[in-house]
């Protein structure tokens, strides 16, 4: 642990080209040719450093984009904060479109915390090499997923890495994964807007980004950090493909909630089985009514307001819906059954709009004729 | 945008004393007086570099630890997941702290997405300075609050900066803020194990950390991260105080909810003031009763089974509570009213055996002895 922060923060800086606060004049930036060699950098405290600076453009960017001539579209999926289901609508993302009949690679690059092979179903499953590179784990012959989860000796075991360590494997995720003919590269990034996403676009830019969908819930503790989220793909030219507002209140069918009584010393019986009957007989109605709470405060007008005033695409709201919390957690589909029915259909609007507003079935059809 | 990911990698090895891969045999290590000027570096790729690498014990250590000299208490909040209340937790924890006459700050060092302003009812503060370095905002005169939060001239811009950066503001939150004699400094981190959370731990562990407080959901998407979570702690040698579980499913008053019948085509129809009238009228007895649903999967025991086989202590569940989000938007204490109903008094049973089992308010008590 004797790492220098401050001289590890320096170090990085002169290797992105930034000047050193405390450059000579006329400082020829650490990147260029003449770096630590020209003239003015005579008696320069950084002069040794910036000599051995390695220059010019990066090759490794030529192979990533060898490796990217068979990606046809590559969306980021992006969040401000943490928790707002991103993983969650990558996978069903991933889903919706691989049963659609496309060829889909989803891309994990929270280095930390990767949800993503659990919410695929694909726990325990492991990377695996080949002549061409490394292999994506198959859910289906259409649907790859590539994921740190998939190298770790112990799942428990935490991934204590800083940046750098994190953007060399994103580097290398990019560069020797054999993904094959992919009509899309869905890429779920960790929330925030730091090495990853910097990183990601970095090494994406030259072959292309379509773009970002961002995905927030309705509360404006959410909505402040989306704000960043859009303001970072404008910094770095990514378009917004669209905003997603997730746990948009919970909706779920009347009799599937539990039901407590609050005694006078303030504890809570269950009397569930007591008010299914109660209902049965007195108040038959209630039976098929759908019972829906406002999770989080959206008085504030939730992410379609905020996506009027950003001037960015709304794509649409998904409940609260404990079912696709489920479909989450078993790695499976939403879509391939009737269970999550308040969720998915509001997914797959969501998703149609996307593939509409983007022209993305077109161009399919158009490639194969 | 010039960045080579690979370049950055190794030169921040060197400067965290780790080999280089492609070292001379015999590798006195980038840290070591000798480094670079040793026999066995002679025409070794990494010589120049390794020469100029800055030695022995970074001395802002001796700075942080005069500064934290007059704190008590050092905890941290973690996550492995974002979204998980983390921040909504940490703040309560500091008005409760508060509430109870301690001396409290709180320190935000989720420096993409700070969150911390707005739940403290702090946004759009900025950060004085004086000459005993920069001022905390203050809630009350007893709860003062750092955040990059304070320090953005737009809060909608967002904070693109890599690892190095965000370990230099943490650590002049360390060196530079006037927190002056505090009974808890209480720190809220972003979620994951990468740079915020190896540079708190290396930039306080020798002034004492007295462990960290892991926060989750009940589900075993959020779960996996929490373990990774416990396995940072004790790889880094903090203790872990406790794991709190959150949006331990949601409660509240049955006649809270909003009503939809949903019609034969699939649209729902909001029949709430109906069902207002039907309840009054034929089932009166359901008006006082809480219904509640879980939202996220706690089929696999939830955090308590995860803490008794990572043999952490369990500090208690937090139901997910409408009027908690709102307290959180609001920023306001959950304590000083009623609204908070069925979250305030679990909160504060965590908060109280937290500090019992750590001794914590005994210890105030024996210094004004």
């Amino acid at each position: 642990m004797g790492l220098s922060v401050e001289a590890e923060n320096k170090a990085a800086n002169m290797e992105s080209g930034e000047i050193p606060e405390n450059a000579n004049e006329h400082c020829p930036g650490p990147r260029s040719e003449s770096a630590g060699k020209s003239d003015t950098c005579q008696g320069c405290p950084n002069q040794e450093v910036c000599a051995t600076t390695p220059k010019g453009p990066d090759p490794d960017l030529v192979v990533i984009a060898e490796r990217m001539a068979t990606v046809k579209h590559k969306i980021l999926v992006l969040s401000g904060k943490g928790g707002v289901g991103k993983s969650t609508f990558s996978a069903q993302l991933s889903f919706a479109l691989a049963a659609m009949d496309f060829q889909v690679g989803l891309l994990d690059i929270d280095i930390c915390g990767p949800s993503i092979p659990k919410m695929l179903g694909l726990e325990g499953q492991d990377v695996h090499q080949s002549n061409l590179g490394w292999s994506p784990v198959y859910v289906e012959s259409n649907l790859g997923v590539m994921s740190v989860g998939f190298m770790l000796p112990n799942p428990d075991e935490a991934v204590i890495w800083r940046g750098p360590r994190k953007n060399g494997l994103i580097k290398q995720f990019l560069k020797d994964v054999y993904w094959g003919e992919l009509d899309f590269l869905v890429v779920d990034a960790p929330p925030g807007t730091s090495d990853e996403h910097i990183s990601i676009v970095q090494l994406l830019e030259a072959t292309g980004i379509d773009g970002a969908i961002i995905v927030t819930t309705p509360q404006q503790v959410s909505l402040i950090d989306v704000r960043k989220e859009v303001s970072f793909c404008k910094k770095v030219g990514v378009q917004v493909l669209g905003v997603v507002e997730n746990m948009s209140g919970l909706c779920q069918p009347m009799m599937d909630f539990k039901f407590m009584r609050m005694s006078e010393t303030g504890e809570h019986r269950d009397v569930t089985e007591w008010v299914k009957e109660y209902v049965r007989e007195k108040a038959p109605e209630l039976q098929n009514l759908i019972a829906c709470s406002e999770v989080f405060d959206s008085s504030g007008g939730g992410a379609e307001k905020m996506s009027r005033e950003m001037g960015v695409p709304f794509l649409g709201k998904v409940p609260l819906d404990p079912q696709l919390c489920k479909a989450a957690e078993e790695g499976r589909s939403c879509f391939i059954d009737q269970k999550c029915g308040v969720s998915a259909p509001a997914l797959k609007m969501i998703i149609e709009k996307l593939i509409e507003n983007h022209g993305f079935s077109r161009m399919l059809v158009d490639d194969c004729a």
